[in-house]
């Protein structure tokens, strides 16, 4: 997969893509991530991306030329529906990060991972001028609060992503026992010592009776989903 | 404000805490942002901070041990559930970032602001041993997703909380505007030029009618949360 980062603040990518696991899909060569700085596209002399709002108001907006020539660089034409009916992933996907979004889940996740070439806009300020949305096929919101850009949510999106291809994670089964992934959260978990500032681990853990740590697990899984989030139990 | 993160992957932070808003606050003195690598607390000559889990299966689990004394060394004792109560926020309030924890939405952000001192740990594999539990005072999650690790979500909460706070954000004015902030998503921001690749600008926002301009915006917002996120005006 190829993911392309639109951004006036590339160099905030750098610690998180050059740790962990992505780095480690980067090596792999099941990924490659590289940021495009839309500054670099601005034909002002001081490499202005932003201007004052029409209609006034505070804040500035990003302005649409250097965000298009941008996305022109790496590969966005018009936007086309067609992404989602069949299986022509060939085009980039364009997705812009934003609080106006569908709020993301483990559903869009993983049909993200699907396309072989994802492209994310980073707005920053009030926003993105609205017309650049005609060249968007898709946008995300991380959830109902509200950051200084769309920089950590492409963070974001792409560890997300990034975990659900081939090859990534080591184990696929810790994918499966993931919180959401079933629609309950995750049971608690324990590791050594057995006592720890004197408590203790549920003996069930320490039994070695498989078939009762196994319904264990299940009950403690409903139980916090029940206790913390009805919501998910409900859908 | 002082926010610790304790994690196993301090250079992650690096990008993400020296750009941008993070960087301006903690210039201006209103912020002091430190991570706390979790692997320098290990006993182990192997700086080893995770084992298997007890009752089998997949993954591995990160110790209570490395980091408990990672959280003493940031001033944590016992959990105080006084910090809620009452205006005594001179201890450190601890949050751990997990998908099995409250969602987090703008007003989490806003009474999180209110602590002088922030402990965030970042899990990492499974999890963490359910037992440091005992000293967290809030679990937190950014949504119904699974990342690699706590580090991204970290970078997410400290974002947000950072902008809440007096002085960081420049035109107060512009927080006011923001998505979630009266519970509606934000209107479609424009900026020259009024036509770009045969896309107008709304008329309104020429006319240089403030009134109708003000209820444009107020239409388009609600229009939106209407037509996306239905959820929040039943809210």
């Amino acid at each position: 997969m190829k993911i392309d980062i639109l951004t006036i603040f590339p160099r905030m990518f750098k610690g998180p893509f050059s740790e962990s696991l992505i780095s480690r899909a980067s090596r792999k060569k099941i990924l490659k991530v590289d940021t495009v700085d839309i500054r670099s596209f601005s034909r002002d002399k001081h490499r202005k991306v932003d201007d004052r709002p029409f209609g006034g108001g505070v804040g500035m907006v990003i302005k649409p030329e250097p965000l298009y020539c941008a996305m022109r660089s790496v590969g966005v034409r018009k936007r086309n529906n067609s992404y989602k009916k069949n299986n022509i992933y060939r085009k980039p996907y364009v997705v812009y990060m934003s609080p106006q979004g569908k709020t993301l889940d483990n559903e869009i996740v993983k049909n993200l991972a699907k396309f072989g070439h994802l492209v994310v806009i980073c707005g920053h300020y009030e926003g993105i001028d609205e017309r650049i949305m005609n060249y968007v096929d898709e946008e995300i919101s991380i959830g109902d609060y509200v950051l200084t850009g769309g920089e950590i949510p492409a963070m974001v999106l792409t560890d997300a992503v990034v975990r659900m291809l081939p090859g990534v994670v080591k184990e696929r089964g810790s994918i499966k026992n993931d919180s959401f992934y079933d629609g309950l959260l995750d049971y608690p978990h324990y590791t050594r010592p057995a006592v720890f500032k004197g408590h203790r681990v549920p003996t069930v853990l320490l039994s070695g009776n498989h078939k009762k740590i196994d319904e264990w697990c299940t009950k403690e899984a409903y139980k916090r989903t029940k206790e913390r989030r009805p919501d998910l139990l409900r859908k």
